[in-house]
């Protein structure tokens, strides 16, 4: 299942930026499941990853990588985590890289890998490698539809997002591709996402720029509370487009770059696991940003809410409960307002007056949800994304490794 | 669905402490659903509430009533929570009070409602108050089975326990009652609970042995992280035993009480909504109690771990994932362990050299599972106990108010 439009917008090509993808067999064969993504070598890279202690190997050796050169090439495999595999994981990450480099003619320390898929199992590198002169052989500028399918997993459709505007008369361009649908909670960053530009941008801003824009997207998305292993998005800047991104306009590029990952991180909770319902749970009225997302989460991640909205059932009691044990120091429960799509279905901290159960199952019937929730006691907002929890989440859950 | 046995064994009276049930057709007509508990005037009584800042209104009158008397009786509906009912319902909590301090010619602060059921929907007070009267005339100091049926919602079974056993050459009994299935994350209490003991007790002994009890045990299950609007446990001491509770046999005393209370919590978790496995997390080798037990509720409420739980699936990679986001100061992964009943599955933070699919596997076939982790950073050790997700939890909750 999944909500919303499968219709993926055109995706512009950024120069300096080709992929190539290819079939190893990594879990099943006769199945793109290798992706290599070549950078021009005057390209910035800023990349987040997944703060889970349990970091996988491939997260381990990417951050080497970037601490000790530039990138030139990304490597994504799919069918397999390479999470929880200890030396030999590492040795297999490093092997892959090393593969691309001599391949390539690159230093090793020039290849990031990242991995995706079952945990704990070891990576069969040899298949790994054996694939990279096709892929390399399928490198193109024309290849982000074909690069977005190839890191699918239980995703049931690829993710992609991508737009060109003007700065400073010249055209720029961002496309960017991402993959997630179960174990979605991002903590900085997401399940995998390449987003690039061909604007021109030095590290230091590149990596601010990232950081912000991920805040406001991947890390305000929630499926199922569970933080991955594997968690990664990477921002490339080719600096093709002959303009740069510099504090006159910033604002300008940011505003773009935020829209498209806000995007991306909204289609994966579209195609998040058995998700029939597109859920924005805004919390206004705050005090503080962190009480916001406390009682945002506190709704988007209760089960009882979730199971609810998946029958279209306007339980408001469910949210308010879930508000209520949010840890939101001295709550003022009369103060407090909710709304569903627009229906007040809850004013002063009771059912509101003018709220009708047909009106509050109306609201419900929609696939898009918009939750809202105003404590009535500051001026901070702050959304979450999430979906409804549904038989078919368990079902995918309880029979994904066999 | 539900684990273990259905066998209850015998409840023993509590001399001083009579129940009586009634059918007031609250949500459903010829269904008992009302219980009333009279209590000795002798008796010392102890209560915790939710720290849901949505408190039930029968929660804010009983606080109340509690602060201003001894109680004499505690009264139970079922089919409806009177929580997030506003002022209409802090007025329906107290006009139930009244009428059975009509009835039984005490003052009302001398009665403490409970409510449990459906939130947000009037609580039809009338109703209850005409089942007083029968209510009243089955009072028995044999009425416990009865009771634990009373206050069943979700529940498929009743809950109960009892025990007798010598202070300082008396016979001293405790037995007690609960209730809970769904919506069960206890915060200091559990989804109602009705303890009573023969045991002379002083009020403030009495509140820190309750206390101290329910940390072990209602504070350490979870089913599905979402704590109640109307939890509530109650601790009655009759003093009818002959015996009292003081500095020089309260260990004693308070080891009995413990191990009845984890008995509750557990039969909570045994009927679970949905519930096929009952599973204990034991986070050890930590260094301070909030690590263990920030670990052991991060796997014991993980979806992912819940499902695979479902499936039988060892998958201990999700585990990992769960203690990896699980907030852990510099945790050292290379230090981990996990076992599945007994069966080593991780050593050093990957799989173990002797695990096999097959003892894996073997191991999850059982109805009751062990996780155990060890952190190897200390030696504070808890357990949570939880059950797993299932198709049958998602039914019965989207369902819940059709």
């Amino acid at each position: 299942m999944a909500t919303g439009s499968a219709q993926l917008a055109t995706l512009h090509r950024v120069a300096g930026v080709r992929l190539g993808s290819a079939m190893a067999g990594i879990k099943k064969p006769n199945h793109r499941d290798t992706l290599l993504i070549e950078l021009d070598p005057a390209s910035s890279v800023a990349a987040l990853f997944t703060r889970n202690a349990f970091c996988a190997a491939p997260v381990q050796v990417a951050k080497q990588h970037l601490a000790a050169a530039a990138p030139r090439y990304l490597l994504v495999n799919t069918g397999n985590a390479n999470a929880g595999t200890g030396e030999l994981g590492l040795q297999a990450a490093q092997a892959s890289c090393d593969a691309v480099a001599a391949l390539a003619a690159v230093a090793s320390s020039e290849v990031l890998p990242f991995s995706t898929g079952v945990i704990g199992e070891h990576l069969a590198v040899d298949k790994l490698t054996a694939a990279l002169p096709s892929a390399i052989a399928d490198l193109s500028e024309e290849g982000w539809l074909t690069a977005a399918s190839t890191i699918m997993t239980t995703d049931t459709r690829p993710k992609a997002a991508s737009r060109q505007f003007q700065l400073d008369g010249s055209t720029v361009t961002i496309t960017g591709i991402c993959k997630g649908s179960g174990m979605i909670k991002p903590n900085m960053a997401t399940m995998l996402g390449y987003v690039a530009t061909d604007a021109q941008i030095a590290a230091p801003l590149l990596q601010s720029l990232l950081r912000e824009a991920a805040e406001g997207s991947f890390n305000r998305i929630t499926v199922d509370s569970d933080t991955s292993t594997n968690d990664a998005v990477v921002l490339v800047a080719s600096g093709r487009a002959g303009v740069a991104v510099s504090a006159d306009n910033v604002a300008e590029f940011a505003a773009e770059l935020n829209a498209l990952m806000v995007e991306l991180a909204q289609s994966i909770i579209r195609d998040g696991e058995g998700a029939s319902k597109f859920v924005a749970v805004t919390v206004s009225g705050a005090a503080t940003i962190d009480e916001a997302l406390a009682g945002a989460y506190a709704v988007a991640e209760s089960p009882l809410v979730k199971t609810a909205l998946a029958a279209s059932d306007p339980n408001w009691g469910r949210i308010l409960a879930a508000v209520g044990r949010a840890g939101i120091e001295a709550l003022a429960v009369d103060k407090i307002s909710v709304t569903l799509n627009g229906v007040t279905i809850v004013e002063q901290g009771g059912r509101a007056a003018s709220y009708t159960e047909a009106a509050g199952q109306q609201a419900m019937a929609a696939e898009d949800i918009a939750i809202g929730i105003d404590l009535g006691r500051g001026s901070v907002s702050e959304t979450v994304w999430t979906c409804d929890l549904t038989y078919e989440y368990v079902r995918i859950n309880a029979e994904y490794r066999t």
